[in-house]
């Protein structure tokens, strides 16, 4: 067999081993794995780690955000910044709007999304209106499209479900197979600090974090677990930003409960006093995602849960608005109150980085659980396995080459996002991606996109595989 | 590159990936993983799994037990028992005995063990006299020679240390990076519930069970968690069997203490009540080990841990004892009291079909987790990873090929070991291993030895993969 | 000083006390206590225990409760049968109907109560329309005319409060030092459970249980505490019924929290078994209240509640309904689905003698917690204390005799109440109460109402003992 | 009857009641509770609270403390301290020394006390040499006696019992009903940190707290318990210093297990940095007890645990050394190390200031919880009940008057032990003893002594109250 590439010299990082070997490409699948294999085409990988791409699940790109603020990507930007970071495939979401058909959203959805990629993308869906015509035909008629799972919120006014239609959702992802996610912090308890707080004249971004105090996504961490316990389903908490939903999470899988969780880099290294700016001004606005950071605690938190396997995913939920811009965080009402502040940060480029110096580097974590949390997870749970998610027989050419020694400092300059600025500018990190190919083909190699728009696919899924057997 | 052997169609498992490809092995090691691959010799595996060969880091063989009683295997029938079970390496102890050197010790058993072994093994230490010579000199000199893991006992006349000794063998293995492994039973109550047991004239074999509760159990391994965090050294509690240990040991590692945890079959499939026998007469003694096994709430709670992540490992704590001799269980001094019944069962040929059947094919753990919990965990937390404990290259052809839908019946007369019995007599499995290659060799085919006495190795081993990187 | 009354020879049991000694009383009131005490009029308590009068404060009298459903009880059946029972004061709702004021409905309840009472009353308030008017003003007004403490619930159609409603009920009550009480189960899990067993025709008594499993209490109760914690304001969680409640509730107090609890002798002796019947048949509607008993499980968590003060009050949730009545349990509507059967079961008459035995007798607990769980704690929590509550000056002189040592069994033509069944039918119990004095007066003696129908009054209530220092 | 004293005006306090009356005493008891009464004697309480006089049930008095080495304070200074700081009892301690018969150790104690104090006592035994002798005869005839409670030590050279001696102690205490109180610190963990820091030169006084850290006395306390359990016999944890002991302490009686709990002044008002004095000095040799004062953290923990009821008793674990003395803290061995500074520091005096200041006056317990903690629970836990622990009929007139407004700074100068200092020297508190009567006689006055020598007597104690019924 006559490879197409060969990839030289590296260690070969999976979930679960580390083992020094060369890895042959035909046809943009992994074909062999050996000593010494020939090539038509070599990369020297020597001195780095070769490791799957990373697989972010959780990133938002060109959703609708309220009247006048527009997201700061679209999915050629979005995903250039995601391949320049070492992904080959983001999972954005597709949003029903409220009074409209979910099949209409997502092929909306796929076609700003149709030859604009340079990695792989595939959607979840975000169900905002479950009528009876959604829950008894929509959803099983995407889900056996491919659309395998999807995201019910507990809070924000165009988007929550009250507990009633939470319920009927996980009714049908129970019976259809689905995995759903929750957006778990509570609509009221938000609502009504927010309201405190402005008749107080709190207004600065920073009150956004007093808005949603742990208290608030602990209880509808607790609600959550209580709904998908008496519906027998699984369920995936998204975006755990510290120690008291965490230790709901660890209670209920104790139980016995399929309940798995995500984190992101903002939970283990940003806080709440970086809503503050240097002088509670506006510039706090650069921070303001939903939940909010928490503090070092909460970090030490889900240090603990990311070691002891309570956290099944590491995303970034990458959000991006601009920062000053009308269309952006500062819009004329976000300068108002914090409630108009368009939630979410950037951070598709930057997880890798950040997990592998805060995790791995520092020895908190092995190099293992670092691609089981940021690639073979997302794949397992997701319906990409076995085509995503390793580097194994088979598996798609979707590998990542990384220098663990390599230091840089993270600047808004050398990243390809469509954000005007960085939550992480000035933090160094050690180990940075040098090479992203997406089914043997270079996308990215050095900062720089080499790939083309169009190459990334739209992908299918199966269902996740906690069925039959459980994930982990 | 010529292969000498290629096992063709099989689906490979490691303890993060299942992947249909074959395997290349060269030398004894796996040299390619790839498909169609052609080789001097070709294995079909067609329809089987193609793991890593098990190994278990708890068996006790030719260890001397008391006056009188005889172990039933010396290395050749316990590593012939082991091949057959689909195992590919297994971890004995080196007991010393008190007042003698304990280079000597392991001198001994090394004999005992040379040209005798048909699959690998190494040897842990048993430290039961830590005299200031074995403490300062002996152990630091063992550990450089590959002993790297050392067992204490919190319980049994001729071995238990009292709290003073654990705390300075544990300084030890901080100092030295070893891995101290804990039984954790509490002597004092054991031998305070023993003459109240006695006094009150209940003698039979069912009343071991009586005389060592749960209670005992958990006490001590608070006892050694605690010693453990004041001495900042990470430990791993073997043969934990019950649901109050467990949950102490939850709560250390969701505090951040690095304690690992072992258990073992018969807390997965039996009770004290089968230490009644049918009528509680001596047929019980067959069932007598320590910690003796608990309910059947207990058996949910260790699956809990085996599912969750709270065990890393899954031995079989091997120790077996002819019931019907009067050098096992039925010796003279047996027959008063269930003191004197020698405390062991026999299980390393079982191991794996039981997890295989229990966990795996009811659907309880996956087939990843199940290689990560009887072979790659055994080897990153002893010392033999990266040479074993995986499918990759460059590791040892240490393979076993298991047939995922075979159905068993376990009887004595199918097994291989020394024992005149097996407590699981007439236990239904799913799942079989059908071949056991060491080193590319075959050792077990079909329940027939074809491999030869001497071919396994006694090995030396590296530090626990714990560190620098926490191992999970 | 001349006294009225001397109860003379009895065991004076107080929350911490039991002293042999003699209560001398004078204008209704406790004057004296002492030794060999002269009066007017004396009673011999020779052999038998002299306690506060029983509070019970939480029993329904009279309440709407659906369209051709009428409650068995009015406020003389209601009184009679408390008094009968040892207690000297119940606190029953006024329940405000949707679109109402509250202060009109008070106002009506008055009236039904008026110059109908054997023993004293007090209004809690009932808030389900939290109107702006309700909030701003009806209920500051209502407070300082002596209604503190108020009632909201999580659950029933006409009753629900989301969680904004919650919230601003809450925060009321902290800015006016009101006590909240809480009906915890989730409105929407219920309607969710009650629907699907509907659809799959499980109609019968029993699934009333199967609808509002623990779960959907543990979640209600979850949620409750944390909206009081994020308002920091204490809680009363009323008619707790099983161990996952409990556990929410004491690990809430183990945190600082201010919150208390209550629970009812139907979640000490009865379970969900009840409610099958001899025949999953209609009898099951006999022991349909919310929440529904639980298992023996359960019972014993509660017993434990009650032993190391996770429960402050033990109150009867007196909510009596005739069964064999079509404006009863057997209304045309509840014989068709558990959904229309009326919630509630009596008990006002029987509470006291069922933990005195249960408790008391049993040895569960301490002859002083009885008297605080059936009296003194709901006096304090009430604001009623240092009136009622106690044997101490000043105190009125609500009194029950109580004979220890009494065994009677409980039997439907015995008791008072308006109701035509019980559901302690046959329970046999030892300890019963004696005679029943209020304001120094005989209410009943030895089963019979010897009082009049207007000697209780109507009282105003100052504020919860829990400000400003803590109750316990 | 002509009462001897009436005590008018006051707010009588009992564990569970606040009521204003006079209190009548006739031959030194409580004859008496009413309104205006007269009598040849009268005290005017108006104004000041009037509560059963404070039992400290752990102080230990003219104890053999080491070679060399002296307690400040005999029976005289002890008791007088006692008087002046509003008790009425003390429990001290009879320790038998190695060797000999407890019997004797007991007398020789007696013989010290006898005609010396000024307010009563009544001794615990402390069994260091549990001989068959002791556990057979001496202990079951010393219960007969009255003396019901008897002390173990986990810790110290002369006084620690292993494992199986705790067991065969708790074994006597269940046959017998006697009260086991359990000193829960590990003995080999403390030397092993002992040695370990004096090898590292670390030998200041402060390095007592960190050669007995938290982890010590948490495996201590869950070793306890443990044997508890498996014993089945009820159990008192004295001098509990933190959150983690405590929430072994919780656990335990949340399982329904009868564990009571202790603490102390020093661990909600002193911190391990008092040991470190202003520059690391000797000075801190004035806080050296065990538990060492932990951290704020702990200080919050323990008053959840008052609060919330994990702790029955609130004891002063009075231990006197003069500081500037050969005998005394800074004898020739204590300044050469941490390990010779004998353990303790003077409180009889000041427990009930501290507490009441630091929770009644700052809002963290009621009133009622004051006396519950310092009086009631001491009186029926140790057999003392229902003579005292109350203001009732019949009981003792033991009685302290509190002024609950005075504000006092608390100083050695006007302080009544035998101690050269006080470790709360400067300390701040609201409410003070103004008047301690012992059976109706006024022992202490304003800081003035002014009883007798020889006024308080030695009783024999009573059973336990938690047998029969449970205590709370």
């Amino acid at each position: 067999m006559e490879l197409d590439l060969a990839i030289r010299g590296g260690v070969v990082v999976t979930a679960s081993d580390t083992v020094r070997c060369d890895v042959g490409i035909k046809d943009g699948r992994i074909a062999v794995l050996g000593e010494r294999l020939k090539a038509t085409r070599e990369i020297d990988a020597s001195g780095l780690l070769v490791m799957p791409g990373g697989i972010d699940s959780h990133v938002h790109i060109a959703q609708p955000s309220g009247p006048g603020v527009e997201m700061a990507d679209d999915f050629a930007s979005a995903t250039a910044s995601a391949a320049a970071g070492g992904n080959t495939m983001v999972l954005p979401f597709a949003l029903q709007a409220r009074g409209t058909s979910l099949r209409a959203c997502v092929e909306d959805y796929r076609r700003k999304a149709e030859n604009e990629c340079y990695i792989d993308t595939a959607f979840h869906l975000i169900v905002s209106d479950p009528t009876p015509e959604v829950l008894g035909q929509e959803l099983p008629a995407l889900l056996k499209d491919g659309y395998t799972s999807f995201k019910v919120f507990m809070t924000y006014d165009d988007l929550v479900l009250n507990d009633r239609q939470l319920l009927d959702v996980f009714d049908v992802a129970r019976r259809e197979g689905a995995l759903v996610m929750v957006h778990a912090e509570g609509y009221d308890a938000i609502r009504y600090m927010t309201e405190r707080l402005e008749r107080e004249g709190k207004t600065a971004p920073y009150y956004h974090a007093v808005s949603r105090p742990e208290i608030v996504e602990r209880e509808a961490t607790h609600r959550a677990i209580s709904h998908a316990e008496l519906v027998d389903v699984p369920m995936m908490i998204v975006h755990v930003s510290g120690r008291e939903a965490m230790e709901q999470i660890r209670w209920a899988q104790s139980r016995g409960l399929k309940v798995y969780a995500e984190t992101c880099p903002q939970y283990i290294t940003l806080t709440a006093e970086d809503l503050q700016g240097p002088d509670m001004d506006m510039s706090g606005a650069k921070y303001v995602c939903s939940p909010p950071p928490r503090d070092t605690a909460s970090q030490d938190a889900i240090w603990d849960g990311l070691r002891t396997g309570v956290f099944q995913t590491f995303s970034s939920d990458h959000c991006p608005f601009r920062y000053d811009s009308p269309a952006g965080k500062l819009n004329e009402k976000g300068r108002s109150s914090f409630r108009w502040v368009p939630n979410g940060i950037p951070g598709v480029e930057t997880r890798l980085p950040i997990l592998f110096s805060e995790g791995v580097a520092k020895g908190r974590i092995s190099l293992n659980r670092f691609v089981e949390l940021t690639s073979t997870n997302h794949a397992k749970l997701y319906g990409l396995y076995p085509r995503k998610g390793s580097i194994g027989i088979g598996f798609d050419a979707d590998i990542v080459l990384w220098d663990p020694n390599r230091k840089e400092t993270i600047r808004q300059e050398i990243l390809h996002h469509g954000a005007d600025y960085t939550p992480w500018e000035g933090f160094e990190v050690t180990g940075w991606p040098v090479m992203t190919l997406l089914r043997g083909e270079i996308v990215a190699e050095n900062g720089r996109i080499v790939g083309d728009k169009g190459q990334g696919q739209i992908l299918a899924r199966g269902f996740s595989a906690y069925a039959p057997h459980p994930l982990i």
